[in-house]
């Protein structure tokens, strides 16, 4: 199964600097963990700050070529209505997810255009908020 | 790992009656394949259309009883503050769930009182959020 | 035909005690009146003032038990999504009904939980808004 | 016993064309029938586009010469002030009636400046509703 | 000089019928004694339940044939754009008065389309706002 | 092809008075150019400050007699529900045209219970807007 | 009869600084005017930039002391709870006047405290609505 | 004189557990210490986490069994228009208390359904808030 | 004990006039029968009109000089963040309160800029309010 | 005349893949159609899912490279006021156009920070919403 | 140069107390320091708890008696519309200070009367917010 | 010091073009003056439209390259969540400039997200802000 995760604007600083932060796990290291708990299955990885860069990314992974998208947005969860929209053009399942809770945050947070059209949505678990969504996809 | 499930108001039509609506699975059905898949682990269940009640359990079990709570509190999810200050009071972590995506439904299920004191929040895999909170705990 | 009739917190005070404020006339004494106004057809009752056992009346009704509800939810019907989504769930049609006109009240009197999943609506005739609620029930 | 029904704004349409909208009976062929069941009571009937003419009738009518006064306002009930004064200047009960449940459409038809000031309202039995509105008003 | 009093929606009721309500003095009394208080000028008076009406009155007189209009729009003060668009387009100065005080009322009554275009405004002074309306328009 | 331009309040002024305010071009001089413009198409014209002969005349044109209704309702734009209703009951395709651009007016113009109902909107281009409506209903 | 003018904040600098933006004439030289225009009463007044004092002045002159008091509390009519409680605690009639129409003005300035209140209002003639507040206390 | 104090949801968890929480005392030894405060009182008590158990208990106590009510309703305080119905139903003073200041906590927490309806409201002074209730209960 | 009681706009008037709105009883006496109560304790008090002289005080008094601030702020409680940040200022507990239940009240006046930065507060028990904070202050 | 169409994000999905959603005519095929129908005029063409590259766009041709913009700025109408400073600072007529009545779509797509800035705006015609731009801006 | 420095409500605790708090700088010292900064420039300094006060000083001093005014009105910045008003009617620049960032504080300081009628704002810098608008003073 | 001033969208045009919207300047020229006034310090400069590049420069300069960043994010300042992330995740100091009195403008830009995870913010003083946060950034 080939799945891709879209990791929205500053997610790149996950784990790299600030560890007091974001943790202690960069998302590589991440990354290389959940790719061994799932050997059976292809998973890409694609990171912007760009809304655009973003968009273009769903665009192209959306339409066959990938089985399912992992979108977390980051801040652009929040503002970015072309975001969602171009989640609901493609025919791939995308699921929302997040690494903290975003209802314990500032009230800005509380509202996402992602949500309603995404097939479902994840948060609160840290990183393995992402594992949750691959399996999730897989039972499809 | 002694988990508890909580159902709160109509939840228990689901599969039941009106498989138009709730779908053809009734929760019963879907708890003997969710405890097989589990088989090293308890998972209990509780559903109540008595908001008091739901408290009660949380209190009774929320202390050491279990390891976690996987709540889905149907429509009070979305007016009762009573049960979250329960799911703040218990020492056990509490996992919301729900089985449609709620940002596709009515302005009024997009907020929630419970979703900011839960450790996280699973919502629109249909019953499989269920499977998903699990493995979320034992991952916790 | 079966109907039944549902009272919601606080209607038990009607006509009992307070006098002044609830009218001269108990539910009971009302209620013998209008089984004698539609003799060929069984009119039962139920009140509570839990939200929940509420929602347990509706579920065991709604579904061929009754050819139709008559709901005066009380202050329930400014407060409750968890009766609202009873009402949507079962087949038999339900009819809100208020005794006094709940648009001259305050202003948190004015959004209806239960309006918009009922049949219809009826309010500010006192008592004889039961009896209108029944003739509707028969003329659907 | 003297009555008069008031239909406001598009209500001419009912029945007449576009039968798939407004269904299949014309107000005057229901009108005939609702005289025929109340034989004892004068039905009277006005129906216009203009907010003003409807103010005029009400005042004409409403000191003296008709017992009560069945008014549905059409998309009027939502935007004029002036005939909800008009209701309260009068004499004659007034009741507010709706062929479809309001609550069920847009949010812009859930205020009612009418409302607050009719004796009571009754909505969604179809054009039963005005059926409903006769007998509540010979009940007063 | 040449006034023109505009009266709105229900303002024919005035102490005609209702006299409770509405105070003793009708409004053609109260225009015989307020021509008598001001000899010199002429005061003609149009009143109109219907908004286009108001409106087109405005345009008839605004344009050079009275020196100044004193318009009590009644009920459509709060609700009539049109009515404000046609005050701005004419020439003569406009003056809104109100009998009772409409910020002691509620609070739907507390916002104006008419008092931004206008010249000035003046309310609560019972019928004597509108002889104080003359007094400004001869001092203007 | 036969036409209709439906003008609502105060639109009557346009170019005839206050040339300042509304420019040197009569709505009269406007139409008989376009109609020279378009010299196979029938266009009639209809302007009324009173909301209910707008209703009454999209009622009389909107189910055959003519093929499209162009729409500037003025300021009514902003406050006629009832007008909105008759757009949606006729069988005809409406365009709402606006003369300035309502956006870059005061905010109470910047909502329209018109355009959700029109099929199509067109507003900023002076009377030029119109034009472009017919060219739009030529297109359909 | 005796009469008390109140002026609020800033209203000192009338006429006397800045009279590009406050007008020619000083409040004291229309004051003067004023109480040539009413030989019979007498006028005093008070002018005070601190909330505190005008309540002082108020309570003062309201039991008794004075027939009426005329209050433009500038920019406190929109922002002082205190001087409007202290307008309803004393006897004597309040009539609240404003040089300038404040509802052409920003929004923050279209709330008043003061309004609902007071017998009555006088918005918009410039100096001249004092005048017109007095005209209207020697009628009431 | 019999007074009841009455606490809702989630305070039966008072002092019993997760004292760092909610203090060191349990409800049950602090009602001792009231008790021997007030030899000459009777005061019972009664905990509910259920909404309707909390309505009943106020319907059967306060007409006439106890001269006072305190009540704390924890979160239904907030949500239930219900209870405060039922404090509006009876003859004996309810007084509210809270132990916490619930305008430091978050904003749904500010508005409160049941301060309007009770005799007084006491809140942020710890348990000793019930003493204070007792002894204004005493001075009524 | 040393305690301070200030006492915002219009507080003043208290028995001394108006006596129907304010009740028989003036504040000074209330006060002498306050301090017989209690013997032990030296109770201060101040009074004004003045925002700014309430701060003053607050400051003067709060740093030692008391052990306790009994403030009813009047209408400021609703508009003066300034004697809010005061209040937070100062190292003396300060409470809270109200002569008649606020939340009775208009709804301007439910919110508290006091409140949240207070120890605690008391309403609706008229001058009793006062020996209730009095009492409060001594136990904390 | 050199023309501008600048398309927004998403837009690159016209009619080129999910006809079903955006219709079976690609944007390539239209604009040669449209090319043809304007055979006199140059049109050229830009299309980006970035918000900065369209500013970037806009400020590159706006000051004197084309005689008018025609802008669908997709989801961005709702989100970029970035966009919006861009429009208006260009020297170049923007006209606004939509492809689908944006007043029939969910309420966040109902405002534009676009439209105020714009010469005029156009929506719901389909593809021909571009054409009746193109007329328009030839008429400026 | 001659500049004045006015502070608000509260500011006169600067450094004197509460320490902890405000900083350990008195803005006397401060004061001390900022005029050997500036050794050509003479800087005056007003504190007052009383808005009213701060308005006269900004009235005696705005008409040519010093060059700028650098305003801190502490908590009058949220609630003083006649401040602003002040501020507004002066012809010396007034620059807005605050000591700290009033944006990362509770959101009823985001909101500034002052803010928009001041000629430029600085916040969040210490008291070294006061020596940059020194600076800016300087520039203009 | 090494000092890092960013530009956001459309402050490319400063002073390049449409000078009499822009002023004179442009930024490049005001640049080279800046640094002359700073001579023993390095002043880089960075502008783009583009939301991620933005916050690309920021995550590159933020963690030790430079001593503390100047930004003016243009639009973005009230819309963009995810600049305001970036800048709430560096370590060195940002400082908000606005050239204009951004709170003299449309309520839109009142509003900002930037602000309250910057250090401090300066508004109003043209070009010179820049200069201004220089100086802010050295006493830090």
């Amino acid at each position: 199964m080939n799945i891709l995760i879209i990791n929205g604007p500053n997610l790149n600083l996950l784990g790299v600097r600030e560890k007091n932060i974001y943790g202690e796990t960069s998302f590589d290291n991440y990354l290389e963990k959940l790719r061994k708990r799932f050997p059976d299955d292809t998973i890409s990885y694609f990171q912007s700050n760009i809304e655009g860069d973003i968009i273009d990314k769903i665009h192209e992974s959306g339409f066959g070529k990938v089985k399912g998208i992992i979108l977390n947005a980051g801040a652009y969860t929040h503002t970015s209505l072309a975001i969602a929209d171009a989640v609901s053009a493609v025919k791939a399942p995308v699921i929302e997810v997040h690494i903290s809770n975003i209802f314990k945050r500032e009230s800005v947070r509380h509202h996402s255009f992602i949500a309603p059209v995404c097939t479902g949505s994840i948060s609160g678990f840290g990183l393995d908020s992402y594992r949750l969504a691959v399996e999730a996809l897989k039972e499809l």
